[in-house]
């Protein structure tokens, strides 16, 4: 095939998204949205670049399905059930029409797969892949900020931290939704987020908008399977981005309750420690004060 | 200064931005909106990649403003009031603290001209510039899509065709909002869009979606001042993309109302054909069918 052009890839957005009362788009300008009454609308945008999120040779599937999970991740970092999506496409001219066209449809079947339709998107030339993903979410009750940690809170994480780019999972990872909801409709999260730069970059965030400090035992965190309750596996696991697991902060009381909570512990839910006076994280080996190499993940320019 | 952190640059998000009832953000994983009650909300996404919308060196302020400029623009085209706008920047690692700080800021006070609330970004390294943005709009009235234009109906432009790129405006392009908003709010548009691939490759999409056909007079066009009424001035008026202008499709009878509309006249608005039967856009140059190179622009692959 010579030559893929922009109209035709209008066509496959257009040929199949989730549909959904209150919802118009897309096809033309602008996609038409009807929020359902009573609900706050929770945006969100994330990106996914080749040779920074993904290896440049990365498979469209690949490419379309962490663009939108780790999107998906945000919202549920805020308890917010996804509601709808558009995306943006910069695509290398050497992108064939084939892998155009398996990028959108597994981004549309990955959309289906979580129930939001895809709403709009736009697909430009460009040097190397640049895709982003902007999500809606509905609010399921108070949307937890990163400012409310309270000295004495419990520190909580869902599954397991540390191995996600050793074990292939930071391809796929899994977006807490049901979990994030859950949360946000029982527990009353003080704070929350989702784990994508390391608990050592995530938690401090938390910290600071809180002005608190918190202590982190390093024997209790669950580690990924690769990893051994040791110096390197304590780092990997603190230091490590891409988990996409929460990382919640809840009083001690609805500690303990959503600790038995059967639909959490399905992925299982761990208390790591304690928000403490101060503006430290501090972390403990065996009740000790132990240091930590690990910064976690970020991005530096000039 | 060496090395330029994400952290710093949330700060900078977080410094300034319109702020309005109903909408908390930025500041944390999602932005939390409440729209306003028996409102529909008008997404779309837009993207400014180096070297395909802009030149590569081109100042942080031009991209900034090109990008906010571009998405408001296909609200105009839907006759919305701007909402809410977030962006991503993907920039490379020779971008200096300065460059980005002035991107940042760019941005932020283009959104306050324009009187929207910045509500959320994402920054990641890349290898070379791709900006995107996402606006959310309130509708002031019916939407009008690409599909409703009909045998008889007028089509006209809003303000000069074709030269955009040679006089630098496609720079600095002007969302028709006002003109748009009134429109939509006075004239009820059987269809309207937004020019940014030139009328060539634009007016098909209505005829296409709307199954009619289309004459335009070529020497009833609104050239762009450094054009001339011969075949370089019509091919550049029809072929030229980025003009940023707003095709309608009016009943003769609004058509009639709105060229006189005092509003409207500020900017110019052009009646410049007529839909017909069948699916063919037609060229007439004084009444009398004429052949056209220009296509207008696309975006191909492969």
């Amino acid at each position: 095939m010579s030559g893929y052009r922009e109209e035709s890839l209008h066509r496959i957005f257009q040929s199949s998204f989730v549909r959904r009362k209150g919802i118009l788009g897309p096809g033309s300008d602008c996609a038409q949205l009807t929020p359902p009454k009573g609900r706050h609308l929770l945006q969100t945008v994330d990106q996914v670049i080749a040779g920074v999120h993904l290896e440049v040779d990365a498979t469209p599937k690949a490419y379309a399905r962490k663009l939108l999970r780790r999107t998906l991740s945000d919202l549920a970092a805020v308890g917010a059930t996804p509601w709808t999506v558009s995306w943006t496409l910069a695509l290398p001219p050497d992108w064939t029409a084939t892998k155009i066209r398996q990028l959108a449809k597994a981004f549309l079947k990955e959309a289906e797969h979580f129930d939001v339709p895809v709403v709009g998107g736009d697909c430009s030339l460009s040097q190397h892949v640049v895709l982003t993903c902007t999500a809606l979410g509905l609010d399921n009750g108070r949307v937890p900020g990163r400012d409310g940690a309270r000295v004495g809170d419990i520190v909580l994480v869902t599954g397991k931290l540390g191995d996600a780019v050793n074990s292939g999972a930071h391809l796929l990872p899994q977006p807490r939704l049901k979990e994030g909801r859950r949360l946000v409709e029982q527990y009353k999260p003080h704070a929350m987020m989702d784990l994508s730069d390391g608990l050592a970059r995530d938690l401090p965030r938390i910290l600071q908008a809180s002005e608190v400090g918190a202590e982190i035992e390093l024997t209790a965190l669950p580690l990924g399977d690769s990893l051994s309750a040791n110096q390197a596996g304590f780092e990997s696991a603190v230091g490590e981005g891409e988990d996409y697991e929460l990382l919640i902060i809840l009083s001690p009381l609805q500690a303990k309750l959503a600790l038995q909570d059967r639909i959490l512990r399905k992925v299982s839910v761990t208390k790591i420690g304690t928000i403490i006076e101060g503006s430290k994280l501090r972390w403990l080996e065996n009740g000790r004060a132990k240091r930590m190499q690990a910064k976690g993940w970020e991005h530096q320019w000039g």
